[in-house]
């Protein structure tokens, strides 16, 4: 049995972590840090928990980390993470960062976005963590930047034609809307339950973090340097990103021809389900499980294309992913302990 | 007192046209027609206006209609409203239509998205009723063509802009999200509560019947032919409706200069409040009120607006403004009746 | 004009205050006080009152406070409210506390369920806001306790059969589940949306402080000292109190029968809507009113009444009750400003 | 591989019947049969189940249905379910009746809250499948009547108390509450998403079908016959029970003995998580799992007890606890497929 250790457990991520990785049969659960419940059993603070996941919290000193897994989840914040993850790797162990340290390859993107960088070194190193595009790398690799969870659904919606030419990349507007876990578990008015059922808002507009790391993504995709217009939202839902991505058509293409494309792109894809003759995906139906369900249709009237892809945000966009990447980095089935269905209704 | 009748009363329009009418000072319900709840008081179909609203709903054969009342509002559906209009306002009554019936001034059109047009006579006296731009030809006229929800949240966002020629109207993309009022209150396995609770999607992709209507309003605004795309969403929220609109500027703008844009060209309206500084609207401060609240953001990195409206689908998107209508056609204060602050939480 | 101060008006009670104050004829709000939010527009911290309401929160020292208005609404935490009365009603003003702190007549029960009270003085004279059963008392004071949410869902239900004796109050068990706006707005982890929504448990079982408050009531309306049990619970929706209330009736009543005395008793009262025929209420149908909806189901296989509650909890439970109350100290119309009818949907 | 087959797969039992089932390494799913959706794959009813369940709805006559599978859900409404039930058994196979047709054993009592029963012969062998209280009986039997949500959640929450004395249960009073998805999938107004959400009300009062049921067990359970209030509520959540259940002590017992009482009784029962020293469950924290979380409070000021138990009204009020069952009665662990840990948040 591996080991396994989660930095931050008390967090929506951890407690994720947690339920992915107790039903998973080939690691084990041996740490879960968290300063603020230390000595307390992870399943009194996640009572979902309760009687079947007996780790109790502990707030472990950084040097006194390595020793107690083989492979660490960090799920911490930002600036956070750099911190722990040179020691982690000196000891030799592997590391899954949750957090954004890692998934930007330019330290100057990273520091006009974020903060300095501390551990710029390990940068080159760090493979960005989206199985269906670096399977390979992310074997071979110490250090994996587990993506966001908006980059995961845009990116993955946006692939298949970016990497054939079919759309005209100067044009790309992404409307993304996610659940509320999204936001994470701190006290926080903005977050309470009053001031975000019944209701819908955008934020950031023009301005979230997670632009950089799209724009990465998708200029690699399509060998030039792009900006695009990303715009989240704040769904009245716990769980879900619903992405909706626009962008012009390099010719007049067909819905079939397109449903070929993405067919043909996630051909041997578990978690890729791609949906044909204009089926729309929604976050009802991924509830749960670690599967990207895309959907698009060709507004002729246009030349554009709308492509519609939804998530877990916890899973797929984040602990499931995560998860999928440890598989990968310990050879194991990449979707072990990641077969459950979405739960519906 | 002004004798006001609602034609088709069970659906969610109808309950929330008999709550403003109730607390309209100088008007009065004296028709509430209903085939399902024929004999039935309305507030035991809506038990919200229990002991406040005593109208019983009554099936009247279209002959009887017209000496119930001195003004109609039409809350059936599509096609349905067409039947009555000619005989309502051959016996010398005012007619709002709160159906898409009057809303397109080319029959063409109105054939290609909806079915043959049987009162095309109609469609050239018909006002488009949204008040901010129309509000003296609503004044003068007799049939009222009340808008679409989406529409009045897409037309009000971008009127400014348009009018000044300060976008690029082809590079229009509007992504907007509605509560599930709108989906109306007929049985429908799509819309029960486990359908679309803790869920998210989008519907009718590229195909909305909304689309030219927005269109015509569009073209007219900026004086060419306009496509635009236009994605509709389902939120898991009763009311309320954010569009996002897309557009690339023509030139470099500040977010002050166009802020003092919207501020003057939504000067003097009640119901339409302005936010500065990239403050963003959110559909949970407009619900159960009349007003539209619009905020926008300039992202300079792409050269786009984003521009963001909420409205109380009901309200402003519905009954509220067909009231506001009325108002103008009985010469009434504007805002009577409809200074209802929203309701938060 | 009479001139009306909040205190404490950064909660969801203030917010409400200000919307009802807001659209009441005869008064004008002229101090909303606030610590964390001085000096900001209080339509900033509630962007719903946006354009309506003008004025600013400010952090008023006690002895300024006193010159600001004619009447106060004390909408701050017990403990803190008793440290106001004294020098406002010393000052010649009128005080309506929405806090526990003068509900309780006896201070040794006060002191048993909070702490110690330093106002004891003044505990003789508060009376208890429900208009419905102190409505000449209320008129003639200075000092009105406000009355708990679910103490007026459930009093306003046991009401009628306490008085005239219908059933054995040893036997009286309440379950009464709350909307999570009663839980405040203070940043908490326990009532963030993804801790409440799509979820449901009680709290505070056997010890809610509202407890002694409903037992006093009940006590001096059935003339005995009575202990009951009463279980809250946290519903995922933001405003709502539904109570339901057990009790066995001393001899076998028709439902016919009690209705007739439920009709007899609030037949003058413009608030409290009696359901006939063994219909039952909802919280949906008395969202944003000042309305109490009950019905009741008498269960002769077992002898025993099963009476249901609902109000808004920060309507009728809250600033709507606290205005109404202020109409009877000010000799205005009991329900002005408080005849908005329901939302639904 | 033994071959299961759902009748009756397009409800939320039958979705989560094929969920279940597809997770489970020793059972295949070889029928799912639906009148509506006769022909189309049940992945398209339910799109969670997308390209992890390829079986194809059919509509097959009666007479064609054993030789389909070997053991059979059905998930019919009453009085449908048994017209099937003699021709499977008859043909060798084994029944797990999710319907209430043969939970009663008494034909005159079902008889009474039902309508004529068809199959009584059945009724004496039919065995309650409450695992915890009839485990070994199930192992014997072929005909399982599986038994309603509601009273699962409350005859687990009584057991220990009754079969040991400990409480009077003629006091008993069951206040229960439920999600949306117990009033199953069929289009109608009254489970519309805006009708439910944002909601709470009672309903059925004193005459739910599911009081029979529950009478039956508790009067087994403490050898006398015993009427009871049981109040249903419908909870704006899709899924979820949460039972309040208030009964008198026969004395004077401390939290602590009791919940040694309760520790005890369901000291081997994996799905039983009993909580401590006042702890309260909530249905956030069973959501999608087998599991019963069971809570209580001795309230010494009145001398009752109040015990909270939660469950997922799908899971264990219906297709977890009906797996459950099937892997009584064909020999598998009994936690086979069911080990999922609940979804939170």
């Amino acid at each position: 049995m591996i080991k396994v250790g989660i930095v931050g457990a008390s967090g929506y991520t951890g407690v994720e972590l947690a339920r992915i990785i107790t039903s998973h049969p080939q690691v084990k659960l041996t740490l879960a840090t968290s300063r603020q419940y230390d000595g307390k059993p992870l399943s009194e603070v996640f009572p979902n928990l309760r009687g079947q996941v007996d780790i109790v919290c502990k707030n472990v000193p950084m040097n006194k980390l390595a020793e107690q897994a083989d492979i660490f989840f960090l799920a911490v914040p930002h600036q956070t993470a750099m911190a722990y993850v040179p020691g982690l790797l000196e000891a030799g162990k592997k590391v899954i960062d949750l957090s954004a340290d890692f998934r930007l390859r330019d330290p100057l993107v990273y520091e006009e976005w974020y903060q300095p960088h501390s551990a710029t070194a390990y940068l080159q190193e760090a493979v960005y963590g989206l199985p269906e595009l670096y399977r390979r790398e992310i074997a071979d690799s110490r250090l994996v930047a587990n993506p966001g969870c908006y980059p995961t659904s845009i990116i993955l919606a946006l692939a298949p034609l970016l990497e054939k030419g079919l759309v005209d990349p100067e044009t790309i507007v992404v409307d993304s809307k996610s659940g509320a876990s999204g936001a994470g578990r701190s006290a926080n008015t903005a977050t309470l339950f009053c001031e975000v059922t019944d209701g819908f808002r955008a934020y950031k507009v023009g301005e979230h973090r997670h632009t950089p790391e799209i724009e990465q993504e998708v200029s690699r995709l399509c060998g030039q340097s792009i900006k695009l217009t990303f715009t989240p939202h704040l769904l009245p839902v716990s769980r879900g990103i619903l992405s909706t991505v626009y962008a012009t058509l390099s010719t007049d293409f067909t819905q079939a021809e397109l449903d070929k494309v993405y067919a043909d792109f996630y051909d041997k894809e578990f978690f890729v389900r791609i949906l044909r003759d204009g089926a729309l995906p929604a976050t009802q139906y991924v509830r749960g499980s670690n599967f990207c369900d895309i959907g698009f249709k060709v507004d002729s009237r246009t030349g554009r294309i709308i492509i519609l892809s939804a998530i877990d945000n916890i899973v797929k966009g984040a602990a499931g992913q995560a998860v999928q990447n440890m598989n990968l980095l310990c050879e194991f089935a990449e979707d072990a302990g990641l077969r459950h269905l979405p739960l519906f209704p």
